[in-house]
């Protein structure tokens, strides 16, 4: 048995077509185009190119794009007033905070600050809250988070009724994809770093996230033949052969669950490409319902 | 083997013991009285009953306690003037809006009305946000969910490591006490009402939290060896034999589960007790919070 690949980077080039497409009707109907703000504090280079591909993809999606980037000793009622300007900007549907913020900045508050209705990343406390809850829906969820249930849709995974387990409680991906499987009626378990027998309930799954920042830690027999496996780690491991010296890699020992799996992410063009497709789908909407509020 | 009872009727008693002592402490010390106002809206007779309960236990503990009764037909600005006027008054230092509230009012939006350092019902969703995700403490946790908690602990039954099983996703005990015991180390499992082995899912626990409303759903068959077994189920159920012709019971089989289990919850006198008791501490802690900020 080989497992059918959850390609990444071809669902989300999909999903950018869709939204592309929706982008185009949108002006075309409303004369309303999706805005993306995304707000960076400080000049961390990994944030940096990060925020700058979020943003070449809106452009490239037909939507309008704005990055405001903010002096790394930015004090927090500046960074507030700088996220009421944009919750007050007709132009801007959707508003993206950069995490983590430096050391002097209060970042719960911070993402509090956001406009519910423009919280496309998902992490203003009260969508946490409401992700948690039962017959609540947050405006938006996280991305990857997100993306992950997206692929396992778009790939025919059930979830209701089925086993999930979540390797890696984080508050980034672990916790939110364990709550967004949850409440589509999956049997959740999350495990802890405390958590005994990790292989053990791993093989229980039906669904396996793996959320743990460990490259190639998810083995094949820790993996239920048939199951459908996530794999959300991205690390780069030496490698005298590849082009460069290095390689990237995930979680997941990739051949050996492959062998056994139903369904795998590969590492990388898995879960990785599916975020900012998300983050697109969201600024859409957030743009859509802007328009029956208006 | 008989389970030993994990005696929420004893253990409150033994915190509103110690509370009262701590009460008594802090007016000597200080001259502060804690003060707790429960917000009830309409008059629907069993709400009504249990804010007198938690009343009166208030002010046996030597706490202040208010009463703020405010008709069924009130609107949402003035529910939130209400709370702002608790908010801002020195001698409350808890607050607990009671729940359901009628259908006109936004629940959401009411809870987020209530100062998060008087929040001692823990329902504020910053509090259920932070309460999701690791590294960040909650101001207050809900009491019930705390409550079965501070019943482990009290009996020295260990979280850390061990798997604990949660059945019955309810916003109220069973998603709050599920990130408690996930955040206190457990390998956490949630069932779903879609959960296709419940019997198997609830055979893994080392801790089970009976959180479906189902009157002896839980059998003997359904419990490890060993388990700790808590009990949030209180229904009443015919019983010509009992005084009155009924009798209160729990969502486990008692009587089987008390032969399998290492601890288990009578009902009543399990987390019931409990859960008023931890709302005293949470009001208690409250008070003591306000002279290290004032």
């Amino acid at each position: 048995m080989t497992a059918e690949l959850l390609d990444g980077r071809a669902t989300s080039a999909r999903i950018r077509e869709e939204v592309t497409a929706a982008v185009e009707q949108l002006k075309a109907e409303h004369g309303v185009v999706p805005g993306l703000a995304t707000v960076l504090v400080g000049a961390d280079p990994a944030s940096k190119s990060y925020v700058g591909m979020k943003e070449k993809q809106c452009e490239r999606a037909g939507m309008h794009a704005v990055g405001v980037h903010l002096p790394e000793e930015i004090g927090q009622a500046d960074l507030l007033a700088e996220l009421a300007k944009l919750n007050a900007d007709p132009q801007i549907h959707g508003i993206l905070l950069q995490l983590p913020l430096p050391e002097q900045l209060d970042e719960d508050e911070a993402l509090a600050g956001i406009a519910l209705e423009k919280d496309v990343d998902g992490f203003h406390p009260v969508n946490i809250a409401r992700l948690t809850l039962q017959g609540v829906e947050p405006t938006f969820a996280p991305c990857m988070p997100l993306g992950c249930v997206e692929l396992l849709d778009r790939y025919g995974v059930d979830i209701e009724g089925r086993e999930a387990v979540v390797l890696g409680p984080s508050n980034i991906v672990g916790l939110p994809t364990a709550m967004l499987l949850l409440h589509r009626g999956a049997t959740l378990t999350i495990c802890h770093p405390h958590t005994q027998d990790l292989p053990g309930a791993s093989r229980r799954a039906d669904i396996l996230v793996a959320a743990i920042d460990e490259p190639g830690m998810v083995k094949g027999d820790w993996v239920k033949p048939g199951a459908a496996v996530i794999d959300v780690g991205w690390s780069r491991v030496k490698d005298g052969t590849a082009e460069g010296g290095y390689r990237v890699v995930g979680n997941v020992d990739f051949e050996a669950v492959q062998a056994v799996a139903g369904h795998v992410t590969p590492v990388p063009g898995g879960t990785g490409p599916m975020t900012i497709a998300v983050l697109l789908q969201n600024t859409l909407l957030a743009a859509q319902r802007s328009i029956s509020c208006g």
